[in-house]
């Protein structure tokens, strides 16, 4: 790898003048996302305002041969942001301007710094809304180059289902169009997916259009609990063969209903849970949501509580939006470790009852919580950051909960990407695979400048 | 190229035993698909019965440099098959195996060979079923292969979103395994969709994962007919802006309606009409319909005409599904060319109305059929294949329909693929994406033996 000299330096200001910093704490914070892997600082923070300014950099990199990492809002799980060979973070930040919302064909262009809080806000009184919500407000950028999903993916599909169509400045700075607005195409490779979920491995993602989707007539909200946990995925398995859209079905564990409880002041069961959100009209919700009471019944479910308005479905999934602090709560002062799998619905049941049974066993306190429509969990391992047998207890958990995963036909991860946090498991799910996927990294960034030691150990 | 010699052969047999053959009208067959492009047929056609025999055979066709063209059932349209420059067609109608239905997890995974048909006869009393339809009765590895839709794409998606892992055999005769069983992924390139759509430029594509769907409870046909074009299509984008789920919604032009008048011996009026269906519990449809039946009525729509059970159902589609024969009948002797695309759906007025105008002023019959609810549609142009002048005049047609896509924001094609019937057009959509694919292409295939001269000319 090539090095950051005054020259390199001189050079990119020459293209994005005072947008640029190599402070320190700028530095670290740009090489730290909200995982539990070691921050790796980058030599220098760049801030463009445009594509051809993305592109500018991206040469200036590839002639010094430097590394480029692009950053969105730092809210990756597996280490995606640390400049492990040093380089140059490109904040997309300032990349913020909503390009189109075209309310007829139900889609919206954006510039990749672009939140998607930001994006919902513009779309007030469109009558539409973005529905990918990883938690965070992560920008678009960062979702698309992640291939983000959360809650509602389970109706409503993930960045792979949502993004239309990209902009990506290549590693040698050329500036690709991917896709286009039509709904659907056969014209030629699928540059767009094979972008969404790239981690900025790839090229510098600097545009994204994604579908919107109508804000439906009518939401419901809904909270019930059961005895055991094979019940509540029982319930989620049935309602998904049965066709219900439900547009979120999460389950809380014992352990993070615990959590809940103890940090929200809630009252709840303290038995496995599921959160569940209907919508359409207010027919279709009625009827969804009976269908659903009568399999969560003839499961054991009791306790059901719901809610209609606004403030009251907040209310309700207080408990859930609450769950990742109430999880840090549990043990003050532990550092927390997120991990995701998913794996066929079907193996769902002994997928989360082998791994609870796994954690319990260590001793570790990790509640877990999932999108459990697609067949995806969510482990937080809480662990003491000083203490060596701690975290390798941890990796044991969170290595034998990944095999069982691939074990399944499922994958290490659903939803949090691979980074460098996950890179030692691509093989085991993908085998050949991870050649073919080093092939075309070779061949569209044959310098390995871009977000280099991510996805592939090249 | 290198050619076919009798070592070859020799050792192609060596696999195949005498699944082989190079029997002149079987390679005629198989280098001609539905399209009116010209065919070209292959030197000699081997009949695999698995993964492994087909990677032998690729690895004796990567030592002898000679061409490999998977073949399915041969019903593409843009010039797929055509052996441009020789080589092996590999019929994968031999591997048709169903090799495992999982009713809990709503997914199949069957060898290339297994048609739609026969998956879904296959499902039969599961209570699932596939859900992509383009007509014809294609093989699922071709379907993937082409990224194919059909009719009710607009609810189930196309071949991108429902399918969920492959088993490719590489240019080198490598066999990769791509995605897995589970319903989302953040791990890694999505070769999955990378390989859909690629048309054995990349791979031959052995197996194939798909998820199923649910047979709805209920399901309804309704035909309505309007005075003018624009009518119709105004019924369907407010139909999909209004989030009505609806499972089919085609349109057939006047043109096509005065054929199919005639050809089937039925009464609708000759008008833009038209083709939808509902599905859903009973609830659900008898609301989809009123909504629909509301929009309709407020564009003009009249002539209603609805059926409930299967039979009344193929009733009234009959008219749809005679479609294409119809068109034929228009001519006799006249020869059809196939041709698609695809707009952002606020387009779709314009695009429909000028193409229509384009053909009436040119003298040329043919009539449109459209997938309308993704802004897809079809062109059936009549032409007298000993007319220079005739072939001239589709040519101007179909270039400036495929242009006025684009710069729409659409694609050149929304479901037939590129062959190598609209190679050409690549450029004036994708720009400089086409490099990047040639990239794709070139480290995935360096000896450019996979279907030289489909999607990308090298």
């Amino acid at each position: 790898m090539g090095c950051i000299d005054e020259n390199l330096l001189a050079e990119l200001a020459a293209i994005v003048g005072d947008r640029l910093t190599t402070g320190q704490s700028v530095r670290e914070q740009h090489g730290q996302d909200l995982s539990y892997h070691q921050g790796h600082a980058p030599d220098v923070v760049v801030y463009p305002k445009s594509t051809d300014e993305v592109s500018g950099i991206v040469k200036v990199c590839a002639a010094g041969r430097v590394p480029v990492i692009p950053y969105g809002a730092g809210t990756s799980l597996e280490g995606h942001l640390a400049a492990l060979r040093g380089g140059v973070s490109i904040d997309l930040g300032q990349m913020n301007e909503i390009v189109s919302v075209n309310i007829d064909d139900m889609d919206a262009t954006v510039q990749a710094g672009v939140t998607r809080q930001q994006l919902n806000r513009n779309l007030h009184n469109t009558g539409l809304f973005f529905s990918v919500d990883p938690g965070a407000d992560a920008t678009l950028g960062g979702m698309a180059a992640t291939r983000a999903s959360g809650t509602n993916a389970v109706r409503y599909g993930t960045m792979r289902e949502n993004v239309l169509a990209l902009t990506v400045v290549l590693a040698d700075g050329r500036i690709v169009h991917t896709g286009s607005r039509a709904r659907k195409s056969s014209s030629g490779y699928d540059l767009t997916r094979l972008m969404v979920g790239s981690e900025g491995t790839l090229g510098v993602i600097t545009q994204v259009t994604v579908r919107l989707h109508g804000i439906p007539e009518s939401t419901l909200a809904a909270v019930v609990s059961f005895p055991a946990l094979d019940q509540a995925v029982k319930t989620v398995i049935e309602t998904i063969q049965h066709g219900v859209p439900i547009a979120r079905i999460e389950l809380l564990d014992q352990v993070q209903m615990a959590a809940v409880n103890s940090y929200s002041g809630l009252d709840y069961p303290e038995q496995p849970t599921l959160f569940m959100e209907f919508q359409g009209t207010p027919t279709a919700v009625r009827e969804q949501t009976e269908i659903v009471g009568e399999i969560s019944t003839a499961n054991n479910g009791s306790d059901f509580r719901w809610a209609e308005h606004q403030e009251d479905r907040d209310k309700l999934w207080q408990a859930r939006h609450d769950a990742a602090y109430a999880a840090l709560a549990l043990r003050p002062g532990a550092k927390a470790w997120f991990t995701d799998v998913c794996v066929p619905i079907s193996g769902l049941i002994d997928c989360i009852t082998e791994t609870r049974r796994d954690i319990d066993a260590s001793g570790l306190i990790a509640p877990i919580v999932g999108h459990v429509g697609d067949g995806n969990f969510h482990l937080t391992l809480l662990i003491d950051p000083d203490d060596a047998g701690e975290l390798k207890k941890a990796c044991s958990i969170n290595e034998r909960m990944v095999l069982r995963a691939i074990n399944m036909s499922g994958t290490c991860s659903g939803e949090h990407g691979i980074g460098y946090g996950k890179i030692e498991f691509m093989e085991a799910e993908h085998g050949e695979g991870v050649n073919v996927m080093a092939d075309i990294k070779k061949a569209l960034d044959p310098l390995n400048i871009m977000n280099p030691g991510k996805i592939i150990n090249i």
